[in-house]
């Protein structure tokens, strides 16, 4: 008897981003995984069991699922934003790929979610209506030279840029490192928009220009998008500006 | 009185993807503007009115949906996917910067949604899993060698590159030379994933060397992905091979 596994995009913030098909995934699961925060989203359910651990466990979480998956049972692993962007999918396929045989002849279903990089540019306006990119931040999985060289390929070719985990306790100065950098690129008017908690009651977002990022605070929890030199402002009396990047470029400024 | 614009994404195919909020925002809604395919998309609610538009009228659509919204009316503008990622925000934002200044003094709602890249990313496995891009490969609206520049810039940055409006009846030759640029920065065993009509009833998820990329059909509604160096498949007995990009990355690799 083959077991599943399903990875669970919550999306980010309350219930207001969850899919149907999302909804129906976790209706369907007998044991649910993930890091507490994110389980304490989703409604209890008689008989379901949770199986709560620690955001830095995700290698340990998807080996757990997947053990448990593996007796037959249908189990599901809860992520939040989308689980395929900087999330437990590849965690779940790293785990699969060196795990026992039995781990690949599970049924594994992914379930999209709204990453927060959709959730921030839509607060914003439309930063993201041109070419993009979206860059983790974090220099545990990676080397931080690379991390500065996609910095400046994405600033230099034009995309606007996502930053993911833009700074933790334990990588305090990578962040305005980056906005060093970028600098070299873009210019100081370049607006900076910082989505923290969006879809959370305590949810804010800021714009700032490239030149005064550094003094804005940001957290685990901010996403952060930087414009290319196509990104505009539009004031709006009574309202906060929407920042967009327009569909076209002028064939003169390419 | 203020009217109200909510620009909604709908997700890519039926229902499933729809987030509560859009289904919210969709009955809120006394006016529903869209291209017909997606409009049909939304049930019918009693005194809703529907104004469908062509598919290449996205100007058109937003003005006219802002000039209803300006007589104080709640209006809806529906978009497949999610309206911020080459679709229906930017189009409003470009309206609503050059247009009437009461089109200024609107309530915008954009309301995110699932993009295709991140449904095609979750059939396939966990491919976006580590830093990416999103290209639109349409040089309608930007010079061809500004999207060559971007395609080399990504590729040899090692980010995973998601392509939309990869071909059309009038953009026959792009995606070809599209591979053949990648195909000077990438391994020919590089997987690319073609993700047609996803969510959909016929939807098709076909997995290809770059080197056979080329052999592999495509059109409007198909959205690929361009995996990095690091990028892998797992085979799976009697299953379609995972493809995933690990999220670390080794530092001699670096």
């Amino acid at each position: 008897m083959s077991g599943r596994l399903a990875v669970i995009g919550l999306g980010p913030g309350d219930d207001r981003y969850l899919t149907r098909e999302a909804c129906d995934a976790l209706g369907e699961a007998g044991a649910l995984y993930g890091y507490g925060p994110y389980l304490d989203r989703v409604p209890a359910r008689l008989g379901q069991t949770r199986h709560a651990s620690d955001n830095s466990e995700e290698g340990a979480r998807a080996e757990a699922a997947l053990r448990h998956a593996a007796t037959g049972a249908s189990v599901a692993v809860v992520s939040g934003g989308d689980p395929g962007v900087f999330a437990m999918a590849a965690s779940v396929c790293e785990a699969v790929e060196t795990g026992p045989e039995a781990w690949r002849a599970l049924d594994i279903v992914i379930v999209p979610g709204i990453t927060a990089m959709l959730a921030v540019a839509a607060r914003a306006g439309a930063p993201l209506g041109h070419d993009f990119c979206a860059i983790s931040l974090s220099d545990n999985l990676k080397p931080w030279e690379m991390i500065e060289r996609r910095l400046e390929a994405a600033a230099s070719a034009g995309f606007v840029i996502a930053l993911y985990n833009p700074v933790s306790r334990a990588r305090p100065w990578q962040l305005a490192k980056a906005f060093e950098l970028l600098a070299r690129h873009l210019l100081d008017r370049t607006p900076v928009i910082f989505g923290r908690a969006v879809g959370r009651r305590d949810e804010s977002v800021t714009v700032a220009p490239l030149a005064a990022a550094q003094d804005i605070a940001a957290d685990m929890a901010t996403l952060i998008i930087v414009g290319s030199s196509e990104t505009r402002l539009i004031a709006r009396p009574g309202r906060s500006a929407l920042v967009y990047t327009p569909r076209a470029v002028e064939k003169v400024s390419a």
